[in-house]
């Protein structure tokens, strides 16, 4: 299962907004349209915007666009991942006639990245295993992070049994990680994102592990919202909580999770899901895509290099 | 703002699955009609399906219908509410001929029991308060229960806004406590329920207030699922965590929670939105209703006599 397909002149991204009920990819040829595309969140995923961000700036290049604006362009679609930024600061010393096939490498690396993180994560995964959002091959080149850990594991021969949570407002967990779990054989079991605490009190829960959007020096950890409250109901329950933590989500310019900005997305993906209205059209709504976890409260951080340890301010 | 009416011959029931887009009265004229009203969710809330259950009783009595038949199908429309029980409970010894009016004397009682609830509660409320489900006007025979409490503390002069979680898998938050708060002038947030514990640490919440659907004489109290991981919520972050509990929603016969029965609801609740789909088909789905939170983790239950004090066992 993939979402980005590159041909050279053209980017092909599956739009996830519509999944799993309908498969449409979408032809991305200019920097514009690839900016639009995460801002919409045709794609989502923190290495799958880099991935986007990096041939948007090739397409940028093809079509003889300016540069400097197209750079601009991607990084402010959307605020929060620093992947984008990491990507495109990646390209930024990059001469025009190298930054496809450089895109092509971000692209193919990032694949790598995921089973590397996979392989020291699945040691950990066992039993049942808790994540939100979907950190799965949507969300990535391919494998996944999170989800990859637990790919992995389930390569091992180890076995676990997935509870994703819905992940509102976005759907995320019902709409992409239980089909993608489904896709791929993986044992799944979707809840709501209110049902975390009671699966843990049931014994359920052997541990939680979530992708990550940005991590600060410290690490404190932003991810999709929901992932502070399920840290904390972790902690209760003194069940393990990890991070899978692509070394491109460092931000060792943030000293703490105070300087993370979070992204606040409109207030109808709350008041209506696929056009169907759930609350009153001008409730007043309090929309935020990200939390931030403070690093005391997660177990472990793993990347592609294995585990990772905060600097210590 | 009512969502149940006795006209002599028949029960009139606010269809609460419609809210707030349609305003649709169904009429109820048979025991058999009452408990399916109650099961389908047309109503909901334990003292609105306690009042229902009571006029359902007069149904049967007035269509000469078997009386114990009646008690018991209305009894097992749903289980994990208690009040239900206690309304059947209290008509038992009631002669027919005195079912209709003492299934009146219900109704206007649970308006009375929900405004001193409110007058032992409004001291409590102020600032930011977070609520679950809906608890209101909608969900009793008026006024409401935590709902009540702030209707009661705004009442008094007080300055609150709710921030109303939208309560997935049934959205009786989005659906019914924002429509309620916006009809009442209440001011009103919405926000996804995986937003609860950032909300929190954002410092914007001062007290936690909920409903219950049954309380066992240790305190340990069942409410709509997400109640419990809000509770280790509020602990977390030092913020009081309150239950509205009419005395009617106590079972005294119940030791503590494990005896507590949890109804589980069909999987389709969680798989799709009014028709629409937003996870696979086949998804594999835990969709308890409601959950139990621990004695230890409530600040105080308010009834209509003021604090209660659970039998430490």
């Amino acid at each position: 299962m993939d979402s980005i397909r590159w041909e050279g002149n053209a980017l092909h991204l599956l739009d996830q907004r519509l999944l799993p009920s309908d498969t449409v990819w979408r032809t991305i040829d200019t920097w514009q349209a690839a900016a639009d595309a995460i801002a919409d969140m045709v794609v989502r995923g923190a290495p799958a915007i880099a991935i986007t961000a990096a041939y948007g700036l090739a397409l940028a290049v093809r079509t003889g666009a300016d540069r400097a604006a197209a750079v601009e362009g991607l990084r402010s679609a959307r605020p929060t991942a620093v992947n984008l930024r990491w990507a495109l600061d990646r390209l930024e010393s990059v001469a025009d006639k190298h930054v496809e096939s450089e895109a092509v490498k971000i692209h193919a690396e990032d694949r790598q990245v995921c089973q590397s993180l996979g392989r020291w994560g699945a040691p950990l995964m066992g039993g049942g295993v808790m994540t939100i959002c979907n950190t799965g091959s949507l969300a990535t080149g391919g494998h996944g992070t999170a989800l990859g850990m637990i790919r992995s594991a389930i390569g091992e021969g180890r076995r676990v049994h997935v509870y994703a949570l819905e992940t509102r407002p976005y759907l995320q967990g019902a709409r992409l990680t239980a089909y993608e779990c489904m896709h791929d054989r993986i044992p799944v079991t979707l809840v709501a994102d209110g049902m975390a605490g009671a699966l843990m009190a049931a014994g359920r829960i052997d541990s939680v592990v979530v992708g990550c959007d940005r991590v600060a020096a410290n690490g404190d950890t932003a991810n999709k919202i929901g992932t502070y409250g399920l840290a904390v109901l972790a902690r209760h329950h003194s069940i393990p909580f990890y991070v899978a933590m692509p070394m491109s989500t460092l931000d060792a310019s943030c000293p703490d999770g105070t300087g993370i900005a979070i992204e606040h997305r409109p207030p109808d993906e709350l008041r209506s899901i696929r056009g169907v209205n759930i609350a009153p059209d001008d409730a007043n709504v309090w929309n935020p895509a990200f939390d931030v976890t403070p690093a005391e409260l997660i177990s472990a951080w793993i990347t592609e290099r294995g585990h990772w340890t905060p600097t210590r301010l």
